[in-house]
């Protein structure tokens, strides 16, 4: 059986880890790699991602000329999160009639913030056989896939309420700049304003998703970005918060129906939430018949889980029927021991 | 849009739950019901159903007349746990040219117990352009689509623990029978030695659809089930047990590579486990690279859990390609609000 041919889009944390990640299995191989730093074109792959060996790829710095040169059987593209930036990237890929995957948040459901960009992704991908696919831990699994599939086991549900609650003190300088980390409160209410915090990005994928899976019906979607004020000294290699200043921010999202919120999805993220005893973890609470309760503690890693999930989905987008999808129109996720290349051929 | 026709076979207390469900459901409708019982047939399946209207399907004892000559989207067969119970009924079912749903155990990943009927099956359906799947909340559920997905997470999976931990007290006389509740110690070890104590129905298919699903290898499924010997009195209309004597049965099954358990599901089931401080729940842990736990307090009810899982999957396996199904084939599991015409339509 042939191996998987992957062309891997982005070498950034994540784009790194995927690689890593698909180099540690078996029946797939890496066959192209592009980043627009200089210091990483012309590089073996294996040098980039400072491992032990050479890899047989060459960094390429040309995104056109490696996608429509390469016989490749999906591209891994890890280099933003918003539709609208990723779309030129996906076009090209998709007319070279090769599958992608793509990190993008946005990407996991991107109908509600660009609905025609979407019709011309699904249109684009059917005219050309291939699957497109946005996903990751979340958007992508947590808040949106593990609510959907944890669903099933109820005969109907009124309400659901979830939350993500992780610790933002691994990240870097960016993380910690869009979610208002190490700001004064005034600072963090400015930065709301001025668009440098964001918060999560992802509410306006996961709550569409879940209410279309289940059939919910929502006319709006609202969402509250509130800083978490510190009342403790807390610090990273990157940032100090002493009590008063804002350890992060506490995003939430609502699915509305008629001014009632009918799915609300949490996501407070902060540096060090343990020293004001709050517990990382991801919560699921289903209202219906039956109520279900589900937690993963700790919470599903973040920058592993969206490695995993993303590199994971790769036999199921290859054996798709072709178009712009979701998780959920897809099997059943899973990690995959054995070969990709056998794994694929289970779906085919 | 027209509505999703279905005839319910088994109008025991799964069946009669899963009409009751899609009474209370948009966009379908039963066209036929079958059972056996003498006291039923002839009868408005309303009158069956203790609900207060007339369906407008009188229940019929000729299994093989109604299933021939009413024209169905899928039949929900409820009727035994064993596939060679349920193949000549599934058989038939196929060969009209209907899409078959069942809850028998067995069924919901039948390739390991059934090799031969399996194959049969698959080749059935495909000839006939229909889907056959079993499922249920466990398995089906619990303690194999719910691991599977959540590994999806993980990087690697070196191995997998899981157990559900529930309550028989709202069983009747055939669950106390069959778990060995109430019986002393020694009339537990008869009663595993003649068959008549048989634990739980699931494990022979739970850990190989978990392990064909990851590609881990196994080549040996071992089960012990021991007594769960009572320290406290515990009594349910049904039945008394004494300190000393047997609360229920604790299986467990063993997924094994080289003598080693790299698939373990726990299945404790017993009467009024919190008399011993024992809490129910379903708990996941998969160690790997990132080690996962996940809880779901109290655990997925097993009878409307089982009953949901079911209905909400009707949508999925009309979609479907042709063939002999398991979950790990199907598009995300999940609730339906909206239409089940409209969810079929979703999918095609």
């Amino acid at each position: 059986m042939e191996n998987v041919r992957v062309i891997m889009c982005g070498l950034g944390a994540m784009g790194s880890g995927m690689a890593r990640m698909i180099l540690d299995k078996k029946g797939i191989e890496i066959v192209g790699a592009i980043d627009s730093y200089e210091g990483k074109i012309g590089k073996d792959l294996g040098e980039v991602l400072a491992i032990d060996k050479k890899v047989g790829t060459i960094v390429s710095g040309d995104f056109n000329k490696t996608i429509s040169e390469t016989k490749a059987d999906i591209v891994i593209l890890a280099i933003d999160s918003f539709v609208k930036n990723v779309y030129p990237y996906i076009k090209t890929i998709v007319e070279n009639k090769i599958n992608v995957i793509t990190i993008a948040e946005e990407m996991s459901y991107p109908f509600v913030v660009a609905k025609e960009l979407s019709e011309d992704m699904d249109r684009l991908a059917k005219e050309n056989g291939v699957t497109i696919l946005g996903t990751g831990v979340n958007p992508g699994f947590v808040l949106d896939t593990l609510i959907v599939t944890l669903s099933a086991a109820c005969r109907k549900v009124t309400s659901i309420s979830a939350s993500r609650v992780n610790d933002l003190s691994p990240f870097g300088t960016t993380v910690m700049r869009t979610q208002g980390v190490g700001t004064t409160p005034e600072e963090f209410e400015k930065g709301l304003k001025d668009g440098s915090i964001v918060g999560h990005v992802g509410f306006q994928q996961s709550i569409p998703m879940v209410a279309k899976a289940l059939g919910i019906e929502i006319d709006e979607i609202v969402e509250t970005r509130e800083p978490i004020i510190s009342n403790t000294h807390r610090e990273t290699p990157y940032v100090k918060v002493e009590p008063g200043m804002v350890a992060g921010c506490a995003h939430i999202g609502y699915g509305m129906k008629d001014g009632k919120a009918v799915i609300t999805l949490e996501h407070p993220q902060q540096i060090h939430p343990q020293s004001e005893g709050v517990d990382t973890g991801d919560y699921i609470d289903i209202k219906g018949d039956p109520d279900l309760h589900l937690s993963i503690k700790p919470e599903v890693p973040g920058g592993i889980g969206t490695m995993a999930v993303a590199v994971n989905m790769i036999p199921q987008v290859i054996a798709s029927r072709s178009g712009l999808k979701t998780m959920v129109d897809m099997p059943l996720p899973h990690a995959i021991e054995n070969s990709f290349a056998e794994a694929v051929k289970y779906y085919k």
